[in-house]
């Protein structure tokens, strides 16, 4: 990343193990996530020129000397954070607070060599090589499945809830897919795009709402008896949403957030009327990798549907353009 | 009240039953809470002239020919809003956001007399004729203890846990109290006052911390391990101290907060990133109620320890002016 509208793939020193916890990776899908438009539309001072992508799966091909869980020829899902995975706040299951937390993919993973620090406690192998059509839902579960399932977990989505979810971006649409498989009675997915109405009713969404703000809002007190959802998911990461998020919401119920928050201030006694709970944050992926990875590998779920665009690495100066002007859902880099 | 600095204390007229559903109580005792002190100070718009006080017990008097759960005779402890206790939200244990919520003490309750809404949902009875030196701790479950009990539910204070405490009234020593029942390991009251830390300590406090706003949550981190505390509980509503239960807080830990958020905002990335769940608001004091009577009908508790200072109810302007001077912790008015 250059700067603003201006992504190149250059040839770049291959990674090295630097400390006795790094595995090196060969990657083998990368992705470009939401999160990378925001420098990209020059919303996020960045120093330049920065290596991009938190988002991987590969083949461990070489392993620090404390490295105890993975080996190599392992393939692997990593998640965005690394952490130690054995502190107190990692215990509790908040490892993108760990103590010792740095970025889970340091070296830029939409490359074709990545290291990642923290190995044993940032990546989890999979029970063998996977099948092909299985890799870009493993890759979805390094990061946009890992943090759907965490808004969702966090809104307290389960049997007998009406979740909402604002947001039809890859994690929105993913959110949808957690609150279906935590049990949700209903999903009322908040979009306007009919290709990811669509992707929402596969994922589960009983209900599609395409108004927005205080319009949205009412749409859903309609469907819900006046009284707002149970639980709702928030990832988009602006005031609208967040507020919609929080108006949508009945007093006692949960509002799960994942969209990095810019520009959003809440207003204190709003807020302390809603009666609401309010819980997110940066997901904490590796607590639910081992789960997702089963669900995957049983082909229980299918979250790599979100994946609407798969191009070789060498041209995701196109990828990110795809994005940026919504033409792809969610990029798919192939080293 | 008349306004800023003008309390009254005259005639009116004696209230009567308006719906079915009402019950007229004579109260035993009244008491001025810490929201009393925003339109005295000025500092809430309010029509001229309000009757005052919403925490209140007293002999119920009367019902409306709907009220089936009470009866004359009856000793009985009331919420601070009405509510059916019924409806779905009640239901779930939100009785101050009741579809049908009213505020409960219609009339005033620092009075002789006074109308309460709804008062099946609303309104508890104790087991007979409290002994003299229960009332003070009945009447405090009316408000400040339900209050700094709902902030330790929501902080998820309990057994293992180091619960902080930023607030020293009446309704942050009751958290103190509440954290210590519910079973707290460690407990950190954060006072200035000699008195309050005091009763801190009677209550459960296990550490005291002077220092306020940034200073004190280093204090805090310093005492949990450089993590934060699990739970925290604000009960003051300030933006001063809602930052201070916020950074005090460990990633994953739960802030209670239950102070009236006047002029607070909340930065979202700031939010983001500190990974705490958030859950607040008025109360459900209903709730609890059942509860707090049969604690302190057994004389497990004595909150009413926070009333510092009693008067009679034609004294309640200089109950006002001792809690705005800080002399007094929490005024009881005797009519």
């Amino acid at each position: 990343m250059y700067g603003k509208d201006d992504v190149r793939v250059e040839e770049r020193e291959r990674p090295a193990i630097v400390e006795p916890t790094d595995a090196i990776l060969r990657v083998t899908a990368s992705c470009i996530c939401g999160s990378d438009l925001w420098p990209y539309r020059g919303l996020d001072a960045t120093a330049q020129p920065t290596p991009m992508g938190h988002e991987y799966v590969g083949v461990v091909e070489e392993v620090g000397a404390d490295v105890r869980s993975v080996k190599v020829g392992d393939f692997v899902v990593g998640s965005f954070f690394a952490s130690d995975n054995t502190c107190e706040i990692c215990a509790s299951g908040y490892q993108t607070h760990c103590v010792q937390r740095q970025p889970g993919a340091a070296s830029g993973g939409q490359s074709e060599y990545l290291r990642v620090p923290l190995a044993d406690g940032t990546l989890v192998a999979t029970p063998g090589m996977p099948d092909a059509d299985l890799v870009p839902s493993l890759l979805a579960a390094s990061d946009v499945l890992g943090t759907g399932w965490f808004a969702a977990v966090a809104a307290e989505a389960g049997p007998g809830k009406t979740v909402a979810v604002v947001g039809d971006g890859a994690v929105g649409l993913l959110g949808v897919l957690a609150a279906k498989q935590l049990g949700a009675e209903r999903i009322i997915a908040m979009s306007r795009h009919a290709d990811r109405q669509q992707l929402a009713r596969e994922f589960g969404a009983t209900d599609i709402v395409t108004e927005r703000g205080d319009e949205g809002v009412t749409r859903i007190k309609e469907l819900t008896g006046g009284l707002g959802a149970h639980s709702t998911i928030e990832a988009v990461g602006t005031q609208e949403a967040m507020m919609q998020a929080i108006r949508a919401t009945r007093a006692g119920g949960h509002v799960g957030y994942v969209g990095v928050s810019h520009d959003v201030s809440l207003p204190g006694l709003e807020l302390f009327f809603s009666g609401v709970h309010l819980h997110g944050g940066p997901a904490p992926v590796r607590r639910f990798l081992p789960e997702l990875i089963e669900l995957i590998w049983n082909r229980t779920i299918d979250p790599g549907k979100v994946f609407d665009l798969t191009l070789p690495l060498e041209e995701a100066a196109e990828g990110y353009r795809a994005m940026d002007s919504r033409r792809a859902i969610k990029v798919l880099l192939q080293p």
